[in-house]
């Protein structure tokens, strides 16, 4: 029997999957028919929605023979709340969205681990070496799969590193701390924070004022996670004692022209690049989401909804 | 009896080692004096020297009971060339200066990979990925001990890593060229080139114009080895069609401020930290190589002169 998917997200989105999705399917053998919004398909006949955060799709009530939403995207904000949705939710997690994550976190803890603005902006010659990483403590907020990916790599590295989040965490070499007690720890023991939580309800402004006054004087501020994390006003504020803050996920996205990140000294914008989904290898993650799903097996990187809809 | 020690660097580096070496060889079981060289002691009295390529002391003769030269540096090349040392001769290899080499190193590969300079001088918004490691090849040339080190923790990375060297080396993962056309395939084959071999005098200017060359459009060269292997007039003649030089080592040290390295705005000028070795780690290598000698085995990491003296 077909299979029908409907891609609900961008037209824009779709041209990087129209490729990539089919071949996708077919190498995990599903026999599959894929609709656009554009087409407006029956709901009652659509088997799986692709979904994206954008999507006008908002009421998914009348689906009624919806097996999952396989969101394109890591975070779930914009829908894990949505109370239409009684089908079970899963989240991207796409090797490389991981692989660029790591990437982009090893990247910048190393630059300012290393000192690199300074030479970069071509300071004069001072041959005092670096601390060594074993003694550069980094705080790790959220070990999901992206933030335990950047703590192994980073901890591969040397950096002592200190896991903060909901449950323990059993990481070989990473400590692991819970609660607000632990984040104190966490904040107060680092010289570099990387926010890797999700965004929900009790992270919304995870980065206050009180919790930016833990930070140790001259520590540096990393947000490849997600904008809402950060209180901007208490950041800017905070950031005459902080030592630098290198911003890749805002509120508003583009960040716009006015807005003060992009000309303050101690303050790196990176135009949400550090975790991408890259279409041929997030294809092959719903492929297989879709394949087990209809094979009656359990979907990867399901959502926990429990607190999105308390 | 008494080891009898003369530690042959300035009386600059002397102060860095004053508490460590004196503990370490303690710790080591070796019954020691060290002499300076401003106590002129009886050079046929003396067992071991502690070497530092600045060192006045360049006539080995008169140490007629000498054990081993034991060089403060992992470069080696002011004094394996000197005819009237015929006591074995060992290299630096300081656990934490393989350490820091390889955090300057993978921080700098990260920091082109990821195209960092243009977000740290606030280049506008352009969501536009880096590619992936695994589609960013980086060249080493050079795979003794620190060459290695930062070929393992590139590839550990996702970097395609080709190793050339002067033999074959079989490192997991990694690419192992040699010879002429070797080099040649590296460098046509590669993003990224770091140069951590020896300096020799067949590695003395080992990019010179004809290599650099082979080097692809807006490459990038890091250069954390020794300021002889390039040819500056050049890498300054190359730079307008490669992509940036990173560099740690120079000729002359500290690099003169007319030297047109630091106002190039294709280069980044970094203050010889990429190797530095650390008194506290250096000195138990020292410790433990002298009791090695004293007790008849055979010295770590010892330099092959065959081609220095040839």
């Amino acid at each position: 029997m077909t299979t029908r998917i409907l891609f609900a997200a961008s037209s824009e989105s779709w041209e990087n999957y129209a490729q990539v999705l089919p071949a996708a399917l077919e190498a995990a053998g599903v026999d599959h028919e894929i609709l656009q919004l554009s087409d407006a398909p029956d709901p009652a006949t659509v088997d799986w929605v692709i979904y994206a955060p954008s999507s006008p799709l908002q009421d998914f009530t009348p689906y009624t023979r919806l097996k999952g939403v396989l969101n394109l995207w890591a975070g779930v904000e914009n829908v894990e709340g949505n109370r239409t949705l009684t089908a079970p939710l899963a989240r991207m997690v796409d090797p490389d969205l991981t692989q660029g994550m790591v990437e982009w976190v090893t990247g910048h803890v190393l630059r300012h681990h290393l000192g690199m603005d300074a030479h970069i902006h071509g300071a004069p010659w001072d041959p005092t070496p670096p601390p060594l990483t074993r003694d550069r403590p980094v705080a790790m907020l959220g070990m999901g799969v992206l933030g335990t990916a950047c703590a192994k790599a980073l901890r591969d590295l040397g950096f002592p590193v200190t896991g903060w989040s909901r449950s323990v965490k059993d990481v070989p070499g990473v400590r692991s701390l819970t609660d607000e007690d632990g984040l104190r720890v966490a904040l107060e023991g680092a010289d570099i924070v990387v926010l890797l939580t999700p965004h929900t309800r009790s992270t919304e402004n995870l980065m206050n004022a009180e919790r930016l006054s833990l930070m140790r004087d001259g520590a540096v501020l990393l947000n490849p996670g997600r904008g809402a994390l950060i209180d901007d006003a208490a950041l800017l504020a905070a950031l005459p004692r902080l030592g630098h803050a290198t911003l890749d996920a805002f509120r508003v996205e583009p960040l716009p022209e006015d807005a003060p990140y992009w000309s303050h000294p101690k303050v790196t914008v990176t135009p949400h690049i550090a975790s991408t989904t890259r279409p041929a290898s997030a294809a092959r993650t719903l492929a297989e989401n879709i394949r087990r799903g209809e094979a009656g097996e359990p979907l990867l990187h399901l959502v926990d909804r429990s607190e999105a809809l308390a």
